[in-house]
């Protein structure tokens, strides 16, 4: 019976991406505008796919080191080694190690999707503008939706293949550490590459020689829109991928600890996927705007449509195919809270409500009290979240043991209720890079005011979408590593060791103290990066400047290949440390303190990882829309000191919520799952 | 036999504030300066009397109201509730509201006497300075001094006398409560005062009008020069003595279960103290300066010499009483670790090694780029300390455990062992803020160059002092709130309730994700009362700048008074949200979700408590010094872009290291003790 749940949602996985396909081509074959666009474009193109052919080639090594690790280590048979005669079963290791690849393959492949279709659809939706905004709105959002419905496919397949083939949870708990492991390197490696370029850009740009923002004369500024390609769509896509994949995981480890039911229960989340899917294929018909409408509120609608199908899906079928009820509640909270946290979130970074304004206001004392007010609210921006999650926690649970089935699964089972819906979600944050792009392919190719206008109004909606995802994609990794720590411990006991992790122990203290560090050295590490490649681009700008005069009298065309290259080159070398921490520190603790210590060190490290991923999106929105507040004219508008207060202000935001921020959730993800992969060994050898 | 230690105890508490006060009239015997110089200081005197009266008959209402609900709640006599027969013994009642007032009372002498010594030292130091660098130094030191010996003199004697009285550990749990409220208050109020004053000042006067610091022309300079007093002096003071009598406290509560031994356990920190006092008054003999000498090298050899003093009186305690070695082990596991992750962190604040340096060679780049390098910097000094708690933590318990005692109480000895030397680190440490005074008031007085040449140097020292005396104490304060949260616990099951504060229990899990989210939510509110009120206190500036042109030419005089109540009145207003997030969220907590929530609650709390303490501190110690180093005439020196961006990032730096950084500690020590006084209310009475 369950068997036809599988082959049904793959069914569904290669709908969602014949869809994607579908429109694709759709993109492609709309106006890709003037010779000036085009050629703008291709820069962006060319200089994209440099970097992720790049990045790429470095991750296939990575990938491939791992994989043999993986397969050396899952050859030995543990059991036998404890009794001193080893034993060695390579099956086992190279599937392990193949499910592994595979999740870095899927995992990249939908990055590189999302990111094909966003270097078509930029130029294309600049030339709608000229027509339409209705135009310009229809085509970035699907385009958006190229990327979210590709990526859910994909997931879906791979990990119901992976399950089909083996039957085990273990094998996709491999999938998805080979999917998270790339989207760290993926969204580190973005993040980096992004913000250098836009910090060096528009410091000697618009601050030491005034020209504007996406200025031709500028030579980071083809690296400068690379970097939204390479940083937000590539890697935010490969994000979202790795925490839906791990949810699903989580609750297929929980599962499989259920005895004669295990194999309903390992499926049930791959069924919610299935299920989220449709909605989202539903939901993405009802984003439309008329011409003189708010794209916002389109983009809000469809979130909101695609919840009610989906709530009315899950519902149905909870009840015509007579499953506990607790499947529903935990659904039905997780979405409930995602939506909740998504929005309230928005309070903290919109132009509407008192922390943006209030930062605003204060900036005419200078750059210092923007900086102190932005930070400060942005500490407070992580109470509703927090409180949200420990709400979705402690409902998700009871109300699944009130159904008779295990808390904790139902706290997994509310992450997948969250990020079920990823297809619509994704859909409309990809959406926000690609009008971005589109604005500045505006400018450089000198498409005139009104499409400015039309792609700054786009814009707009983009970032509060931006902000809402932001919230919803915390929260859910929240949940979704809350699972996974209690998969983790189950996956220790289950390895014949018992495990305590309580913080009456010394040694659980010691691992939670030093996994609450984790987070914000792998912060520092990242933006000191930013920083560092950065102030090189910066003196490159400076020196082209210095050296061709002709550039800003309009005469001479930039270099821009050397910036594509320096931030290219930057932020690769620069992920060498953050994925040693984040693989190479969990394995170390586990080893030598134990896997008590371990379950200590996931549980610190969700934590602060949490508060530090809250924080760091919330005041770098709450920044920026401070300062783009101050440019409607008020306090002074721009120029002012408040202005020049709230530029400070924006580019410290900029790698806090681009760079720092989101690279915090898969951090998590990815140290949970290593430790769940390796609890087994480190179960059975560790120092103390 | 115990019972004599205790006496002995007394008489070297005596014994400390007896010398103390032979200092305190020694100081006020030498020459106050001249005319002009001692108005000035009468400014400053008056300025920090008023506000410390004010807050002093506001705090004396809320410790009567809190002692009053105290005699009432513990007057119930709970086990009879919970038979359902309700009994009154309000003799518990009124010794427990006693011991709490009693607390209050001490800590706030403590605070007073460092206070009342400083505001007559400054004036004499700089009056001395004009002699000599050696007699200014002496001078403030022994100022210093006061504020040390007759803070852990009143800190031991209060304990002891109430321990004889009682001969119980829970009456001194609520004398510990009443200090570390009032030390809590009395630092978050000083903390907001002083840095509203130093901001306003700065961003008006040399900012925007472009006079100097300390400028007798500019009407917050008053305000400035009492917030040094009022936030770093008093505060500071109140805060040492309260984690000073929490880290007793947590060992004595951890003693009190030993059984027929508990006696002894329960006075051998006691003794710690004493001797630790004798050591600190043997090794301020040894912090003497020569004319050409280093101030700071002196100030760090008394601390060394203190230390090993210390540390060969309880070797000799240890082996000739007949001791458990592991009490030898754990203070000296203590000691060693507070002053290595005392120095370290000097590594990431001063001018000698690469943060600072990094931090100030990329400020030529601006203010935001300044911030994030800064900031990382600050994030990555959290491991050092970190991961010296974690070894101090593991090492202590597991000796204590080797030589046959609870390992627990081995953490909690390990605590008392880094505080024990109390009298010494505050002595350095309250040093500074005398000499910053002086300065001011030689800048003021028109005293000439040589003087504030000689307090720079002076200042320089205290700087190094501080950045030192914040990273002890904050390692010390995370040993205590350890071995508290461990009381906390034996609280719970001495009330006949069994605790589990397991991370596999989601309940735990909420408790921990509240408790993490408190120190940033308390940090906000402090930094945001800051800039509220700095804002304000900007507007009065500029008002008598406008209103009276006479005072930039210097023909008349600011009125000053005004910034003094505006700051004054600012802090106090400021401080209800965070004393009732203090005291009434840990109680919220524990009533509704019961004591494994609180549990985690109290875990969560000290975590991230514990890291944004560091992260604070450090960040705004390196801004600070970043920018004194860009003046040396480093990449462009004064007046140079670099400067004017190194000037943002230390006006950042002000909240995060004078206002939010330093109460945290005193927040999750107050957060613990709440909880232990109320842990056998809280196992009775829950609603989940």
């Amino acid at each position: 019976m369950s068997e036809v749940w599988i082959y049904i949602g793959i069914g569904v996985g290669v709908l969602s991406i014949g869809v994607a396909l579908y429109l694709y081509y759709w993109v492609k074959r709309q106006d890709p505008g003037t010779k000036e666009a085009q050629e703008v474009a291709s820069w962006i193109k060319e200089g994209s796919q440099t970097y992720l052919k790049r990045l790429y080639t470095a991750l296939t090594i990575v990938s491939l080191i791992l994989g043999f690790i993986i397969a050396v280590i899952f050859s030995l048979n543990l059991s036998d080694v404890t009794q001193n005669s080893l034993t060695i079963t390579p099956s086992n290791g190279i599937r392990m190690a193949l499910a592994f690849v595979f999740g870095a393959l899927c995992s990249a492949v939908a990055g590189y999707m999302g990111m094909g279709v966003a270097v078509e659809a930029n130029v294309r939706t600049a030339t709608a503008a000229k027509d339409s905004l209705t135009k310009a709105f229809r085509l970035s959002f699907y385009a958006g939706s190229v990327m979210g419905l590709a990526m859910v496919g994909l997931a879906v397949i791979g990990m119901s293949v992976i399950f089909l083939l083996t039957g085990q949870a273990e094998a996709v708990l491999g999938f998805s550490f080979g999917a998270s492991t790339l989207a760290l390197l993926a969204k580190a490696g973005g993040g980096i590459y992004t913000k250098t370029a836009d910090i060096a850009a528009d410091l000697v740009g618009k601050v030491e020689v005034g020209i504007p923002e996406d200025d031709p004369r500028n030579p980071a500024v083809v690296a400068d829109n690379v970097g939204d390609n390479v940083g937000d769509v590539a890697g935010m896509g490969a994000d979202i991928f790795d925490s839906y994949v791990a949810s699903v995981v989580a609750v297929m480890l929980l599962g499989a600890t259920f005895g004669s039911e295990s194999q309903l229960y390992m499926i049930i989340p791959l069924l919610l996927c299935t299920l989220g899917i449709i909605a989202s294929l539903l939901g993405i018909q009802f984003v439309r705007v008329r011409e003189n409408g708010k794209p916002g509120a389109a983009l809000n609608r469809g979130t909101i449509i695609t919840c009610l199908i989906f709530a009315i899906m899950v519902a149905a079928f909870v009840i015509l195919g007579k499953l506990n009820y607790g499947i529903l509640w935990a659904t039905l909270t997780g979405l409930v809270t995602g939506v909740i946290i998504g929005f309230t979130s928005d309070y903290f970074t919109s132009e509407d409500h008192k922390p943006v304004v209030e930062t605003a206001r204060v900036s005419g004392s200078g750059a210092a009290i923007n900086i102190i007010t932005g930070f400060s609210y942005g500490l407070m921006s992580v109470a509703p979240s927090i409180i949200g999650i420990v709400a979705a926690t402690l409902s998700s649970y009871y109300l699944a043991e009130a159904s008779g089935i295990s808390g904790i699964y139902g706290i997994g089972i509310s992450a997948v209720g969250m990020l079920a819906i990823s297809g619509m979600i994704v859909s409309a944050d990809a959406y926000g890079p690609i009008v971005d792009n589109a604005r500045g392919i505006a400018e450089m190719a000198g498409m005139g005011q009104e499409v400015i206008e039309r792609a700054d109004i786009l814009d707009a909606a983009g970032n509060t979408a931006k902000a809402i995802t932001k919230g919803f994609s915390i929260s859910a990794a929240a949940l979704t590593v809350l699972a996974l720590f209690a998969a983790y411990a189950e996956t220790v006991e289950a390895a014949g060791v018992s495990i305590e992790i309580s913080l009456r122990n010394p040694i659980v203290v010691a691992g939670v103290l030093l996994g609450a560090m984790t987070p914000p050295i792998f912060s520092a590490l990242t933006m000191l990066s930013v920083t560092h490649n950065a102030f090189d681009m910066i003196e490159e700008i400076r020196r082209q400047f210095r050296e061709k005069p002709g550039i800003l009298a309009g005469t001479e065309t930039p270099d821009y290949a050397t910036c594509v290259d320096l931030a290219a080159e930057g932020a690769l070398s620069s992920l060498v440390l953050p994925a040693l921490l984040a693989v190479g520190v969990p394995l170390l603790v586990g080893f030598v303190l134990g896997p008590d210590a371990l379950g200590g060190f996931l549980g610190g490290s969700i934590f602060t990882g949490v508060i530090f991923a809250l924080l760091m999106a919330n005041s770098g929105g709450l920044w920026d829309n401070a300062k783009k507040y101050i440019e409607t004219g008020k306090f002074g508008g721009p120029g002012s000191d408040a202005h020049k207060a709230g530029v400070v202000g924006d580019t410290v935001g900029d790698p806090f919520k681009d760079t720092a921020g989101p690279s915090l959730n898969t951090l998590i993800t990815v140290m949970s799952l290593v430790s769940s992969l390796f609890a087994p060994i480190i179960a059975a050898f560790h120092l103390f």
